[in-house]
């Protein structure tokens, strides 16, 4: 999606270690009317599909997940990081390593509103290597609900979680694919 | 407002400790209608103000502070709870006691993303004590920025934090004030 890659070339900036950072307008301040643009296409691929539900993980997936959920006129489920004691008991869990945070995280969902059947469209800002797309899967294992397809916002490509996707046969679509993130810039897959 | 009382009435339930768990449409399931009706709310009763900024805490706070940024045409700042590796060291921080989570958090806002003069209106989706709120306005004055007002789903009036801002003449709106949560029941603010 051009926007998005022209976005990402004009403000994103590159850290070492690959990171890409784009904390100015999508995971720390957040455009809305981007995340509107972003939402439009998502709802444009997976238009033919029945959607009963948009999941993701807190914190930064929630802003594109929330206006995704809008114009599909579907709840929105962001699954929790952090132990809270407003969750209770009976919830589905699945640990994962977290790459921005360098630790082992516990993704955590209610029982109450993830159940057998649900379609899921899966919406996230990022993916890397896929370890919070693994958790979120198992959630909707365990629950035996159905997962309809990805949507992502900027996928690295060079970190394989996406490609793994497709090969499994999963409707994963990224808005933007970075190959190459380095002092030499971002490159975009074509 | 009338529609959020009802539907806390109808699907809140109210926990040991006076919590009152609306994670059905609020906090963890959300809603995506109802936060476009809320945030139509906050546009109402701010419309007068200048407004450059929405700023809330991750990650509960997140999905309506995204549809009230949209409403009014501005971007949104979440400030962050973990020390994330992508966000960098130049940053402001406040540390606060959070009751959902039993403990000390750590506010950290990058200072690339809030500066002197912007016109800031906090949103969220809960004030209780108002920790959160303290810690906010700690970074909003850090910064320079200016607190044009505050907008809250649910104020649980008995707790304080809502009638503390007031008193010191913040313009504060919260859409259900919760005056009593019990085994009697939920009774609102009139």
């Amino acid at each position: 999606m051009k926007l998005l890659q022209d976005r990402i070339a004009r403000e994103g900036r590159v850290l070492p270690g690959n990171i890409v950072k784009v904390d100015g307008f999508l995971n720390h301040r957040v455009d809305p009317a981007l995340l509107r643009a972003l939402a439009k296409e998502f709802k444009a691929h997976f238009a033919g599909k029945e959607i009963d539900l948009i999941m993701t993980c807190e914190a930064s997936g929630i802003p594109i997940a929330t206006i995704t959920a809008e114009e599909f006129g579907v709840p929105m489920l962001f699954v929790k990081k952090a132990k809270s004691g407003n969750i209770g008991g009976d919830v589905y869990t699945s640990e994962i390593q977290s790459y921005t945070y360098g630790k082992t995280v516990t993704l955590t969902c209610s029982k109450s509103w993830l159940h057998e059947g649900d379609r899921v469209l899966i919406v996230d800002d990022f993916m890397a290597r896929g370890e919070a797309m693994r958790g979120l899967r198992d959630i909707i294992a365990a629950a035996g609900a159905e997962l309809v397809g990805v949507g992502i916002a900027i996928e690295k490509g060079f970190q394989g979680g996406g490609d793994r996707l497709r090969a499994e046969g999963v409707d994963c679509l990224s808005l933007a694919i970075i190959e190459e993130a380095g002092e030499n810039g971002i490159r975009f897959r074509e």
